[in-house]
């Protein structure tokens, strides 16, 4: 029983890092993939911003060219693979391709969480694929999970550690004692952190990711904008110091989940360091490995582990897609993509959340009874507390059980007002218990 | 933009645990999952042994039959999901149903493990959808991203903890320090273990599984039989005392990697205990969950995390195949199934791999020699040793380097020939290392 052998041309828009793993994982593996589907790839035209420059690919230079427009319209040219980033020109060139009915595959998260209803609309309406595993947390599938396999599952939240860059700095910090800053340049040095690490250390590139999950999840019309960030470079080794003593790791976490605001459903899309429980899943992800933890109603907790970045784990995942792009072009099929309809997004206020509070006050008598006060007219209650004594002064660490923010929010403005509170330290959202 | 629904109806085989959660599921999720899809999925029949049983599930009595081929033949059903579980009628009620061109969702690691190859090649044959995500590993997905996402990945090792009865009896004996019969205990008033705990314990739940996962991951024919398994029976408190002290937890793992055994590839298809370094992403799961981690040239490392047993979490798997199946159906369509081929499948004395071995001894000068040479003469090269005084006697123990299961075997033969030698404790493979 031998298969009939297709040919399916790839145009290939970018060939940075991902492009020519791409390149070359396509030629490493096209025996394999002839042998497993049937299908022989090939890569037709590269559009890349200088032909001139040398490129260690096993691609006949004669293929790459400076006008991407031709490798979409080229007859040549079967399913459109889009690595080149950011919005423009990429957004007009996936939708050109998707109207010349030629199914595309993209790493490009930016413009997904910016721009993904449009697109993902042009693709169901003319009924071509769009494909994005790549997107969110490169090689592991999450997406194709959250598309597919978990379509009938009610799914309650999904958390994921998906930025590899703030992860390793958060394990360095809590593994060799390192502050910030040192941790910061290691990444930088091994490659993990960019010279400028804002996207990363303040959330951006996590918020991208966060507003994609949570579409695909719950079927919302969610963009970047809708996500609540915060970043790490305000945390500390004292309060890694203070989670570890709690049985507590920091993590930065994109967290997106259902509520219900005055009976109607509501997303929350949000980024910052939470507190995990060392005995979560979450907690054992070191360095700069990624994982997203998915929980449902009826299939319990589930976790996808593995690389979220780098060329070799991008392609891969980018290649994965290729094969269904190129599968579904055989069979004149394409993926099934859910309906996103607007959704009410809640704003932090309303979440209700454990938090992690360490205050500094003078130690005198009374003060411990003043502070709890101030929680208990805020409708904050304390699930746990410490107390150590610092010379003149005493640090208090309170775990909280769920408050809303809006009130825990108030009570730490009404704590600054007291005289016997000389500083307020981070705040951190506890995840995992109750 | 609404969507035209099309109805899509079920026969179901078998209403058990599973069953039963399956149509709870499918009833309250229905107008989500008509939101999402376009598919409205009602149950049209139910083959039960005992159509006078009282069941507490949201189907009309009058659905139920004691006939599985009426079912299957009813014009009424759509599509068949099998959750009745045995090879027979399981296989022939599958035959039959892919023979009329309707398609299947099965539970059944068995069958698969014992059948899948005539079962997988009908279904490509008749261009009929064979969907088994629930067969191993319940709600994790891993076998539709071995199926699809993966497809193009050069896959080197898969590993996997696919037994929760045994992960949970090994976490008792780790955390609690239980010895295995009170850990099984435990297991068998907590319901993760059967009466007759023979298929878990001894390894036949893990390696049908393994079968299943071997053949996705690298198109071969893979059955039962073709599995190597060693139970945890043997395990005592000491061992995994002697692990602990090493860095190491003991888990029972299914393994499946390609090797070269002649210039030729060969599948090395197996179940066992085995000593796994604690920072080693399958040390973190615990109790009853399962997790398969696969290993890849391009992508690296992956980890697929959740529970892997029960009646919710095994219907949720079902139900993603279901839906999945009825969009295809609606598009004229079926999911793609790569070609199994037959492979060599390699002993298990040619496996190459590290190895713990405790050994007791006289405590005398000249016998850590003796026992050196022994490994020496056959090609066994310690890595690491540590000896402890017993009163008269000594406590080795060895882990080696890589070497070949045949040496280590005729090594482990020559040792207990030696006078100076008392006795040879458990032999667990290592992994993770080297």
């Amino acid at each position: 029983m031998s298969m009939e052998l297709v040919n399916v041309n790839v145009g290939l828009l970018g060939c940075g890092t991902v492009g020519a793993s791409l390149c070359k994982l396509i030629d490493e593996q096209s025996e394999a993939i002839a042998e497993r589907t049937g299908l022989t790839l090939g890569v037709a035209l590269v559009a890349v911003r200088d032909v001139s420059q040398s490129r260690d690919v096993p691609i006949d230079p004669s293929l790459f060219t400076d006008d991407p427009n031709s490798v979409i319209e080229s007859p040549d040219v079967d399913v459109v693979v889009e690595v080149m980033g950011g919005i423009n020109p990429s957004k007009e060139l996936i939708l050109k391709a998707l109207e010349l009915g030629k199914p595309v595959v993209t790493a490009n998260k930016e413009l997904l969480a910016t721009h993904g209803d449009e697109l993902y609309s042009l693709a169901k309406q003319s009924e071509v694929d769009l494909l994005f595993e790549a997107a969110v947390a490169a090689a592991i599938p999450i997406i194709r999970p959250l598309r597919e396999s978990l379509v009938g599952e009610p799914i309650t939240r999904v958390m994921g550690i998906v930025n590899g860059t703030t992860n390793f700095i958060l394990t360095k910090m809590a593994e060799d004692s390192m502050p910030y800053a040192d941790a910061l340049d290691e990444a930088q040095r091994l490659g993990y952190a960019e010279s400028d690490p804002t996207a990363d250390v303040e959330g951006h590139d996590a918020a991208a990711k966060a507003a994609i999950i949570a579409s695909l999840a719950f079927g919302g019309q969610v963009t970047l904008g809708d996500v609540h960030v915060e970043g790490i470079t305000k945390i500390t080794p004292e309060d890694i110091d203070f989670a570890h003593r709690l049985n507590h790791c920091i993590k930065l976490l994109a967290i997106t989940e259902k509520q219900k605001i005055d009976g109607e459903d509501a997303l929350c899309v949000r980024v910052h360091p939470s507190m995990v429980p060392l005995t979560h899943p979450l907690a054992t992800v070191r360095e700069s490995f990624n994982a997203i933890f998915v929980e449902g109603d009826a299939m319990g907790e589930l976790m996808f582990y593995g690389r979220g970045a780098g060329g070799a784990p991008t392609a891969s995942a980018v290649l994965g897609d290729l094969i269904d792009a190129s599968c579904n072009l055989k069979r004149s099929n394409s993926a099934s993509i859910g309906e996103f309809k607007p959704m009410k997004i809640s704003p932090i206020s309303d979440l209700e959340s454990q938090y992690f509070l360490e205050v500094e006050v003078d130690d005198q008598p009374g003060v411990l009874a003043q502070v709890a006060t101030v929680f208990g007219e805020h409708h904050v209650s304390i699930r746990s507390m410490e107390q150590e004594g610092l010379d003149s002064e005493a640090r208090l660490i309170f775990i909280t059980h769920k408050a809303f923010e809006s009130d825990f929010q108030a009570a730490i403005k009404a704590l600054n007002e007291l005289e016997a509170v000389r500083s307020v330290g981070t705040v951190l959202r506890v995840i995992g218990i109750d």
